[in-house]
């Protein structure tokens, strides 16, 4: 406890990717939960599967 | 507001995605939610991914 | 095939929740699939849990 | 984007969740991501919903 | 790891509930995943909220 | 009804997933519900893409 899942569009690093996990746990950490106990699953999503105001996220950004 | 994630079996085109997108944001715009207002994320899930029955329906289908 | 998870603001009446669902399952219903595959699961979210900008939406909607 | 879906025991303040929201959105925010893009799902489960090790938190916390 | 949601119709009493946890957290367990790392979240979804070939299951079922 | 979501880790194979949705299938088909109704939707997950303890797994595990 808790479960984090994040959706983002593709294309982060590594190293941006870890800033983003420990960035999230060390918001519950503290508030006082252990950082054992939270598990965060980012998700990459291609722009072209994401649909913002009717269009997909490819034709647009 | 709102997010709408939507799994469906990989390999659709980019153009019956845009249809998808449109179309859902189109559903929430007829009920008065402004279309900027609205995500879709699209998931593509493989057919070894999706079990359906008890059965992967890249078995069956 | 396929599922579709809305997370949308709570408090829509039970006639606007049948169409929503009703409208979604028809954009897949154009593209061929049968109605009977369409899983909608609709999320109430109070304001008080959704967050946007860095600020919970009961506090500024 | 990106869209965050947190998933934790109910029972926490409004002020808390404030600094979840707020907490996690910075963590982007740090990342060159606008606020504004950044939406913040807090999904509250109650124990007796929430299984760890084939047990139910309910009977374990 | 893993992390497992459920959604399926309200209703189900303490006793289901732990059935259902245990059972999937064996799933994994006879696959030699440790039961401490298997976690299950369960979410009730209302037959209002729930939605099959374009109907709300609380007009249907 | 029911509709499963799991993230695991990515790399079983086929026998195993099948075993995954056989297993928890089954779950449900002891409590009475028709395995036809059943629906288990497998997310891999890399563990660059998975986070606990505020770490990737990727460095971890």
């Amino acid at each position: 406890m808790p479960v984090i899942h994040v959706y983002m569009w593709a294309g982060r690093t590594q190293e941006v990717k870890e800033k983003i996990v420990k960035g999230i746990t060390d918001v519950f950490v503290n508030l006082g939960v252990p950082a054992e106990a939270v598990i965060v699953i980012l998700h990459d999503v291609e722009k072209s599967n994401w649909g913002s105001a009717g269009k997909l996220a490819s034709k647009t950004s």
